[in-house]
């Protein structure tokens, strides 16, 4: 098959998954979902490293590379459920962020067109202006909700002299038409950033943002059903930009601009879960991922998992009878895998 | 001593505690506890590194090594109230998976032979099968139930050709007779594996394992409260074996196949507390602590407060009168520690 | 300005706060806070480094240094609304604790009696003894109670034949008739120190500590709220020394003596935050990071997150009306700070 | 292709060879060089890791893995002259050492009989009993010479009850007749081991062991151009084995038992090239890379460079018109390419 | 002073040299050294990191900041003999390459025409594209020549759709005239790049290449006195370019691109000193330090000491009498500095 | 055996070594060698960790703790020719080094009193004060050369207002008479401290310091004997002092203040084998090996080596018939060790 393959070391997919090729369209229009790359920390502000994200969440799982995970919680193995493969990596050069985020837009845009779900493994948050676009480009400007996970607002300026930095593609992303201010949801924010025009600014679009202060008063669950319930309202579909720094730097010290303070592991998994089982979805990415800075892989497997997490969910809530409505978190877990077995 | 001593390094004992050996039974008979190193990674399926453990789990501690732990929490010095002393490790060739869990069986056989309990320091978790089958051939086959925290269930068939891997121990120790499927409770199993036909098989042997989502929705208290009372219906005795990967990566980076999602050290170190408090215990074992992956020695410490957890829960549980239950953890550490001084 | 700066490295301050000097009492006079680095590990008594500690903490945030922090949380910028200036380090040659202490209490000496609340980045825990005593020289000895969290009682008496080890300055600062026993407000201990006899001596002198067991029944906010009442009963100020292992190792790596089983990052955060918005403070330090265990800064991070934690809460507090009370933390975020912006 | 590609992580090759497969003896038939993977650290006394050495030296290099690596100092790509292929991993459970190192010795064999020459990626040490047996299976025992860099003669008998550790490979070829002690060239002995009766076991069977005062006195070229000419006067082809701790711990830190005073990295690869130029070669390895005690990939990337240097050199000599020996190492760079090209 | 400062953390300089500003050219004109940061990695093909090159370069020394630094060898402070200051950094934002480069070059040309010498922290290796043709617009395109010590040549043409990146930088600078291909003396070239296309456009040019292999066997003194003498007979001015990665990995682990093989940190050292006694210097940078990559900081405090050994040799070189040619290596260290004392 | 054992720790010994104890004379007297840790940082003028320094050194090898290590170099086993013993750790507080420094020289007196050769484990290079002074007291003061491997001259005046720092200990025992000046023989020295002043004191007291650029230039090996011949004519003995930063931050990053362009190990190694074969010993310490900055040991690896390499030419010098003299690094190891076997 004739493809970029990988922009770094060898052409590996996410755990064994099958090769489509953005050169082929036929090879996208066979997907439920289309992983792709994408290597880039040309937009981050302080730590790079995210250019070996991709590689990162594709390969650090210690089971075989053989494209099947049966969720042990779910009940379902995405592999088997969904049509699932891998573009592998759109060549970004770290060093042209402009041009580099045109190229990811054109290939998520190609993605979506083809009628698959893209998910994206970045790379610095700045990707989601372009995978946003890809995505809206298709489904329509304003047509499709963000829920997004983050320390960060990611709505600020200019930095460095810079349109693209990973600290402004959401102000880009409501600027450019694709979403409205009013179809942001954030959760996970908190720390000594944005400062507060920044905020009058977001306040101003009407974006809707739980900080940690709120979420951990009302309880994340409840901002969660929340903000699934706005978003729905609002718009057709739903984006997830899952930046992996919306976990506490315990749980994901690989990353770029580390925020003490934030979820465990055990939350965002939780929380991916919900979301993937209850709205339909536009795209997914999960971001910030920076190996340099990573220990014994375990935030790369953070990221391994809130993808598995979400494909997992996918796979249940397509089912016929919108069987996640109906899914038991307390059910025994032999109980639940013998009468579905 | 005429004693083997460690396979790796000086001959150090868990915090300088007496050494005793296994080739003299009088000094076995007189303790009420043994400790043994099993240094082995011979069953690893990924990261290897655990035959460091038993060395690590032994010596990190930050205070005097003189035998001699008071904890705050329960007000009792373990290596006070009881006789604890250090075997050693077994000699066990990494590379002869077989004849490893051998020796390390006739050791534990040995130990609970000789009326001590017998708490194993591994080791990946293949070493379990050894574990319990050198205790239940002292206590009767069927007579102790299993008491498992772990993101694995560990109940697969063959890895790399082989039985004695450490995804199969469980399997192994059922088919072997020695514990019954029924007798089997895991607490903390997530992510993408055993695939559905490994959990059909522990189905039909009646297992009863914990996933997280229903410990994360019922409460982990009342989890494993329900798995003692079902450890007690069935059985005379408990064993209780702990993979530290039981624990999320954040707690416990050094291990050999970290599962993000899982329990904080905080409600690892109280359900150790509680289920050692509260039942009589056959054997411990703590398991999959791998130092080259570790940093700082956390993951090390962590293992090494298992231990000590269990130390001090059963030497207050082994008082006159049962006092485990009476235990108000609500009473202010002073009061507690001023009456009772 | 004349002034020592820093012990190693560069001649930076917190932030990029404004310098002060020691050496020039107008320059504290003018000062709300005076940070001053305390860059000791003569105390240590296990793994040293956290000499490197005030230099980390003020240095690792991923944001530009230009002494602006607004707090999404708490809606202030700490660096508009107080005067907060950087003294540098006091010269404490780690191999002569007796002399660097007696430099320290000095140096905090004159910037309370300048009126400026002083903030000690540590440095080891010994460095409270000096920290307490510079502030009660001031104020009054008896009038100051102190909240201390933290993984040790650190009440300890001779330790390697020394007096002046970090596992002592509670029971120094008691026997100096600096702070009654009475006034000692202990957060988080946990483990397996001190031994009983000290314990004894902690009762004796009506010590107030709450092992994790209490905080984990009863929670840690009731156990605040308790603290705080008991505190400002007894003393007209309270001395904040926060021993950053009071954090689980997940979260804290970077210390000497990590204690497993402690708080999470975002507890630590809340707390400070409440006990700062509530309490007069007469000072606060911040311990024992120990940046040669540390990994990818998140211990650092932390430590720099509880400094901006406190002054984002004083900032808030010292406002007219008493503003802090009527936090309202359920709040959306872009709601509060259009209001206020 | 039917492979059974990687042991661990996804099925790569070497800097993106063309696959061949083990099932398919036409695939190697075709082939000049045969590369495999022996994942193994059954054998390994000390620390493990070498289990992930083969992906490692496969994947660390920083060009594009596109099957090209031109080598400027000697003027030729060795994947374009010769047929070059990467037949993935043998199965090797670290375990069960004696299986394991039965199916590589069937592999090595199997590459061998089929006119190749094979090039084995360990692994730790052990996997050259294997690698030689499969050679001289096919080339007739006692017809090989072993050219052995390594800080240890690996000559002894029994480790931890084995005779399959990582010591011991040599003895055991000598023993088992595919190799006789004097076709034994050893350069870079140093240290502590073995002791005097294995040193004598050694004499006996007349092997040659160059130790590093020798070599320092002696000059490593002297040493080289003697071991040359004393394996070409007693055998027909020379099998080359490359423990990577033959370079000091500086150079090579990720390994199971440093052993410092050892060769640079640069002595070591002129050492590669001069043997492989002037040698006619029955096989290579290069072992004892462990991944987890590496830094900054410069081990695994060093061994890289051992195959490529060995590559390159097999290619030039391979010329008609023997012309290795007229290759002039002080002939400008540019000059030497113009000319070629 | 109004200055730019760091582009990340705190503003400080090297070895706490004075300030001057790009703004301010009287700071400029003062100076006989200014030392600017490139705090850039948008060029980078592999591993990022170098934006942190320039602080951690400037900082890392262990010996009081004070803007003096006696050279043992040589016998002088250069900080005493020179006017040296640090400019500090140019905002280069990584995800612009080629307006980061733009400001780089209107800065350096900036110290250069005020008469100072521009020592550059870089940085990836594409800075010296700006840094020479900053020198060249002042002293004139064709006047100046390049000693360049790497491990790669620099000279590819694009890489990753870009001109831009830090495998292009000499071959841009001769396309742009600044400098003629005769006139780049390469010292240190090893490894499988750039291909044989590259090296033919390398030798139309004329460049001269010192591969290791030539090195080895001539010496490197050798090579540096002919590097020098061609550099002399061709230009008026040197601009030494000191690729970090010349080194072998062992000595300087903390960068992009490692390729095993190199010189020693004292061969590097002394080559240095060798040069920067003997030419008429136009420029200095030192390049491709990474900071997350390194261990212990040796990388950094490798790059930190070629900068002080060329400050030392300028500031003896410079003196009356072309004392450098007189300076005697073997005359022992004690009489040189009590004669000159 | 009543003794203090290990400061930090279990009681371990170097290799295996019997034990001896402080409190008990004869245990000393019966010994041709002692072996002493001082675990002490306090003197540390920047990175501190050498507390650790001796634990690491007794314990790194990954050979059986058996106490034999029979150098293939030398064809001695030093543990079979003398009478090795352990005396384990001195407590020395890294909070009062007076004390410290106190204690130690008591320790050291009392070893070299009862007629055995101390060989003390650091700890910072302030212990070498003690460790000379000890043996000073016993032969007599003036009557000891110090032959002094080190990056640093150790000889500065006052630092962090101490006399006790590690940067000091050559002065202070040249001001207290021990050693006059021109018993010093320094080598390795490089980099940019001492000061001028310093030097000048340096050459006042007739002290004979060799920088790297004379090594480099004259040879190691020659400037080795003439030191051996200098130190010969002005004393009965030499203390031979080795702070492991003489080496090159490559191959010993785990050290407080590495300077780039140091000796390789093997230089190292080669340089204590002929210091120790030739000269009467007083005394021997290695020194700045400090863990918490080291990876995968590889420094305390080198520490260890140095001592055995020591031991291992004491046991050979010490034979009849001065062999030492006649020893030929050129004779083929296997020769050697048959015709001695």
């Amino acid at each position: 098959m004739d493809r970029y393959g990988s922009q770094y070391g060898p052409d590996v997919t996410f755990l064994g998954a099958e090769r489509c090729s953005l050169q082929d369209p036929d090879s996208l229009r066979a997907c439920d979902v289309v992983i792709l790359g994408a290597p880039f920390d040309g937009g981050t502000s302080h730590r790079p490293g995210t250019r070996f994200g991709p590689q990162a969440i594709r390969t650090c799982d210690y089971l075989p590379h053989n494209a099947s995970r049966p969720s042990l919680a779910m009940g379902r193995d995405a592999f088997c459920d969904l049509i699932i493969r891998d573009a592998g990596d759109v060549e970004m050069f770290s060093g042209d962020a402009r041009r580099a985020l045109g190229q990811l837009e054109m290939a998520v845009e190609s993605v979506a067109s083809n009628g698959a779900l893209p998910i994206i493994l970045g790379g610095d948050h700045s990707i989601t202006y372009a995978d946003v676009r890809g995505v809206a480009n298709v489904r329509g400007h304003g047509s499709v909700s963000l829920i997004h996970f983050d320390a960060h607002a990611d709505t600020g300026h200019i930095e460095f002299g810079s349109l693209w930095g990973h600290g402004a593609p959401m102000r880009r992303l409501i600027e450019s038409g694709a979403i409205r201010g009013d179809q942001f949801l954030q959760l996970g924010l908190r720390g000594y950033w944005p400062p507060p025009e920044v905020l009058r600014w977001m306040a101003q679009h009407r974006m809707r943002s739980y900080e940690m202060a709120e979420i951990e008063h009302r309880g994340l669950m409840v901002c969660i059903d929340e903000a699934i319930e706005t978003a729905l309202q609002c718009s057709e579909a739903v984006f997830l930009s899952v930046d992996i720094d919306v976990c506490d730097p315990a749980a994901a010290p690989g990353t770029g601009t580390p925020e003490p303070g934030g979820l465990s592991a055990r939350a965002l998994l939780d929380a991916v879960r919900r979301i993937c089982s209850r709205v339909p979805l536009a795209g997914v990415d999960v971001v910030e991922v920076s190996p340099p800075y990573d220990h014994a892989d375990i935030t790369a497997l953070l990221a391994n998992r809130v993808v598995l997490e979400a494909l997992s969910s996918i796979a249940r809530s397509g089912e016929e009878g919108g069987d996640a409505q109906q899914w038991d978190p307390t059910r025994p877990l032999l109980d639940r895998h013998v009468d579905e077995g």
